[in-house]
């Protein structure tokens, strides 16, 4: 069986989580708190099985594999219905691009690690990093926002959820949570709404996680 | 004929210029000057292109793409000689997990509006900001350093460059910009060099675009 490395607020755990679900594959969550006891992904045992240190990390029979975006495409190589980058080349194109926007430009820096360094060794007071953590999200959001406000499918690529929405919807997840004003990105919060009832995505919630809290 | 739409030092628009060359496909440059006039990218003209305001942007005919990994990917669908993805799902994952590490975990932070913002409105030093660019850096390509010094191929995914050379020189090239000691990466800077006397690398570098300097 599939085995996910994975915390429960990590949102390149989630886009995976994501994945596997719309998938229908089974798997086994192993958690890696990435705050108690220090940040258990920088324990010797975890190290040895990911030198990286980070989460997500995909262990498929004697493969492993890390970094949520080349996971998402692996999944997808490996096991192609149903497919979360349908459509021609352009078309997935669009999709990887819309990832990217949030993968690239955003995620990296909302991460613990970077939170962390901002408050020591920069000394960056709590509201100023809420005050950049809102700067980042919500210039991300609006360049997507901007470009797809004029659609009008239920999904961001037409009628079925996609690799696109495997990374937005952990990105308005972490919106919300650092008191972003997500209402205002009205497609993509629509969108977001109609994935919140989909079982794939609920399974994969960082709420009902085996890890959750703390 | 392909557009590029580029800036001589970003990181993304090298990684473009040189998947280009290695795939020998004919291709016009359009600079956007990042810092020049307040940000050539926050033009209303380039805006009305490009709303995401960024570099690279490729153009194909209609068909207008951003974000540097998303358009590596469509060089590779639609140009698929000579592959920069070669291999089986396997390695093909491991080249994207490879270029995923520097793109989603190290170049996002070495971004020139994060620099920006780290100076104004948060009042980081300079001494601190090269600390920053330092930190990350170096952690990314010592997580690639330590998971490819063992191998022994020319390159780091055998005996030619793919994707994941088109990530690893802008970045060995930013490391070295940002007074990174990158001869302590052993491995990666030997495969640095490679790339170095090989035409599609030599005519993609910062130094030789339109618009290098200032």
């Amino acid at each position: 069986m599939l085995k996910l490395y994975s915390y429960w607020r990590s949102s390149a755990s989630y886009r995976v989580r994501i994945a596997l679900n719309l998938k229908g594959l089974p798997y086994e969550i192993e958690p890696v708190h990435l705050v108690r006891d220090g940040g258990q992904q920088h324990s010797a045992a975890y190290r040895a099985i990911n030198p990286q240190s980070r989460v997500p990390l995909l262990v498929d029979g004697p493969f492993r594999l890390n970094q949520s975006q080349a996971i998402l495409e692996y999944l997808e190589a490996r096991h192609p219905q149903p497919s979360l980058l349908p459509g021609d080349m352009r078309q997935q194109a669009r999709i990887r691009a819309f990832c990217m926007t949030i993968t690239a430009d955003v995620q990296p820096l909302q991460n613990t690690s970077v939170l962390k360094y901002l408050e020591a060794p920069l000394g960056v007071a709590e509201a100023a990093r809420t005050e950049w953590l809102r700067h980042w999200i919500t210039r991300g959001l609006e360049a997507l926002e901007q470009e797809y406000a004029a659609t009008a499918a239920a999904f961001v690529f037409g009628d079925a959820p996609t690799m696109a929405e495997c990374v937005l919807v952990p990105q308005l997840y972490a919106a919300a949570r650092f008191d972003c004003d997500v209402a205002r990105f009205r497609r993509l919060a629509d969108i977001g709404e109609r994935c919140a009832a989909l079982p794939a995505f609920q399974r994969a919630h960082p709420d009902v996680q085996p890890d959750a809290g703390g």
